[in-house]
């Protein structure tokens, strides 16, 4: 019997981000995935056309529905669209007896804001709720207000989102300067650095969504947070470093990249 | 570089059915999934409580957005939810270069409908463009009219479907009559049986999806129609076996069953 995670985020129906992606990431980890659609996109790997936001309402009866029935032993938000979708999985959240990974997606790779800036102001609710958060350089500066594109001032962004209540932060180190890409786990407890080589590829659409799903799969599995972090780090240099062939644009990273015999 | 193949459909959130089933068995067959979603809906294994439809027009713009950049080998459809939804499916799929699985998806295991009547109206426009078109018992009744209980009276409705323009049918056993489940091969060449144990088993959610998805992915790889049919119910039937532990209802079958190491 196979352990369940479940995903709230947005659909891209080229199937490289979103609900598409870690759906993918979490059955390649051997983990049952649920998923509450949030938000359908009109996208591919070379444009974001469209994006149409649900209802409150029914992302709010699809995870009750999901909850319920199938318990999951981790979640994952993505793209959430709204300050009212966010406010409500935030309020469905501080009830959930499982870890929830938190990654504020905002921007796709093509742009389109896939967060109001309303939603951006009621962030702080989700980010309360969180085991963890995982921005990238540019979603932390955002959310902290500061410059991020060094290490040390990735570093000190994952401490400035403690101070508004995060428990946990993974500053992740694609866009931070350097010859390797070094991705901060920030917890009150301190600070740990994980180092991949970076991988020159433009292949690089749905990187985030992957992560966080390969991180919410490990901890489904048991996983502490710094062995998630390390081996979704793990896994997605490989799935960067073998991805292409999909799309005319910036493609899907490799998804199907061994997780490991014994996947944590 | 993995092969691609397109599924239409619904959105199952408790995962067990609709596009999140056809992913994970694109997944496991080594084939790299797109989804264009027609419509979202609230479910678990126990119920269907909401089935909120897309508009045609949202549909098309995802379809248009995924066969241009991300052009698939074989794509199949589910759920459609309109008669606006289906006829413009119908008019992508006439020019479609790659071979089209449809199925019929009018209700769900809980009753609830994923078809309206004037969809059910517009199929002929559908079933024109079908590569093969995959009814049970119960979608080959309502299709045609006739009663479909025993292996001969599937024959018979296969027929019917290939005169109302169908290129090729499967009639799928799991609802007619016998201590085995046999499903059939319906062409203008004549009729092939396929033969498997039934599997005693509740855990049924999302045995249609899955099983149209098999099918849609061995086609994409390669596989003739006989095989991949023969492909899919050896391969569903080993997930229908080892199906359980998901959900307190009708459950999913088993997306993680191997598909073999050369699959076809």
């Amino acid at each position: 019997m196979p352990v369940v995670a479940l995903t709230i985020a947005g659909s891209d129906p080229s199937g490289g981000a979103g609900i598409q992606a870690d759906l993918k990431t979490f059955h390649q980890h051997g983990v049952y995935g649920t998923s509450v659609i949030t938000l359908l996109t009109v996208q591919n790997t070379q444009r974001v056309s469209r994006v149409e936001v649900m209802g409150a309402d029914l992302v709010r009866e699809q995870l009750e529905a999901v909850v319920e029935d199938v318990p999951p032993r981790a979640a994952k938000t993505g793209a959430l669209g709204s300050a009212e979708v966010l406010l409500a999985v935030a309020e469905a959240a501080a009830g959930f007896a499982f870890p929830l990974v938190v990654d504020p997606v905002m921007i796709s790779k093509h742009g389109a804001s896939l967060m109001g800036d309303e939603a951006r102001a009621a962030f702080g609710a989700l980010l309360r709720v969180a085991t963890v958060v995982t921005p990238n350089a540019h979603e932390a500066a955002a959310l902290t207000g500061r410059k991020v594109e060094r290490v040390a001032e990735g570093e000190d962004a994952g401490r400035a989102l403690l101070d508004l209540g995060a428990r946990a932060v993974v500053v992740k180190g694609g866009h931070l300067d350097g010859d390797d890409a070094v991705d901060l786990l920030i917890t009150p407890d301190g600070i740990e650095r994980f180092v991949t080589p970076r991988i020159d590829t433009r292949h690089t659409h749905g990187t985030g969504c992957t992560f966080s799903a390969a991180l919410t799969a490990r901890l489904a599995r048991g996983a502490s947070l710094p062995e998630a972090v390390e081996g979704a780090k793990g896994w997605l240099t490989e799935a960067l470093r073998t991805a292409g062939g999909i799309g005319g644009g910036i493609g899907p990273v490799n998804h199907f990249v061994s997780a490991g015999a014994e996947v944590k």
